[in-house]
């Protein structure tokens, strides 16, 4: 088991119990998720753009079609802080002040840069597209060598990052254990429903099971 | 219908048709979704961390107990970006370029306050509890002084906002709709299974509806 080395901003300040440097852990947490939060900095003001990315190895790789702007400004390898959360549950306590949420998040600080060589960035289309349907990449067309120069791909070396959870029950003060109040956790996930046809796709063109029976760690079948 | 006004650092450069900034609209995101990623700058560098938040009228509420180090910080009223995304769907094109989500986002840029005054802390607490856990607060111990004390409130105001969205089927290039592939959405949705009760709860007390039947926005009972 791995551990990442604890930076002054990957130490928790507030409830050290939840944090952690664990790598598997940290890994675990990247592989189930495929939404990212993006946060950079553009002409000293802070800006944080949601995108899709994928974990290979030691590296996020951050996709880049619908932010190009952002995109290519990380690309100049400024200081980034991608942030990934996955919400588990709401914790109901007996007091308005201990109620939470269960949740598992990292966070990864460093600079990215952009993959710049064709087959690279290839390579690195067809990790994000399996991170996020797999099975789809060996059905569709592929990237062409223009759609490839019109797409940017970052990757952010996994450094200097730290994963946060919280799990369980409620912890309420002890006094407060007597009041006759339900208390419990309400569970969240997310589920893929039923895949909705293109309009313009012939009828006789079936969808493919990866699609039909999506499922990827906390995401179920309806 | 309102209209927030329109800034350079809210102005879309690319895919502009899927930007708004329909104040109605930006409202109808902001009041489902209950998680935001805050971006914020410490010592020259970028930082997101998740949190709850609710909107009250022009405001954004967002919460502290876990983040205060980061709360406290904000509430210097440094510039701030609030980013709150919901996922709807994966978008599978015949192509693997053009591949994309449905989803629903709203950035919001800003300085956040602290609520100071403990009369108004209270209500922004209650909103917050309100917007996550409808029907919650009547049933829970109120926050007591200390408990005030001890929670950050921020208030962002909702001056510069715009909200993003994706819907509908893929747009594939024209010459790849002969193609047969399987296109169309998968969509996701979030899901409440059936509460948890806390192994310390009495088996007298029964869970109240608003936690067995947990919904909100695209989030449905299980």
């Amino acid at each position: 088991m791995t551990s990442i080395p604890q930076t002054p901003r990957t130490t928790l300040k507030r409830l050290p119990q939840r944090g952690s440097h664990d790598r598997e852990l940290i890994n675990r947490i990247l592989d189930e998720g495929f939404i990212c939060h993006v946060g950079f900095i553009i002409d000293g003001q802070p800006v944080v753009i949601p995108t899709g990315y994928a974990r290979a190895g030691d590296n996020l790789f951050i996709h880049g079609s619908q932010a190009s702007r952002m995109l290519r400004r990380l690309a100049d390898a400024i200081d980034v802080c991608v942030t990934i959360t996955l919400i588990d549950g709401l914790v109901l306590a007996r007091s308005a002040f201990h109620h939470s949420m269960n949740y598992r998040s990292v966070v990864v600080f460093g600079r990215a840069t952009a993959i710049d060589h064709q087959a690279e960035k290839f390579r690195a289309l067809r990790i994000l597209s399996e991170h996020i349907i797999p099975g789809r990449w060996a059905e569709v067309r592929e990237p062409s060598d223009r759609e490839l120069q019109l797409t940017t791909v970052l990757s952010l070396p996994l450094a200097e990052a730290s994963a946060k959870i919280r799990t369980g029950p409620p912890l309420d003060d002890e006094a407060d254990y007597d009041l006759p109040v339900w208390a419990g956790v309400i569970p969240l996930r997310m589920i893929a429903e039923a895949p909705i046809a293109d309009p313009r796709l012939p009828s006789s063109i079936l969808v493919s099971k990866y699609a039909s029976e999506y499922e990827r760690g906390n995401i179920r079948k309806a």
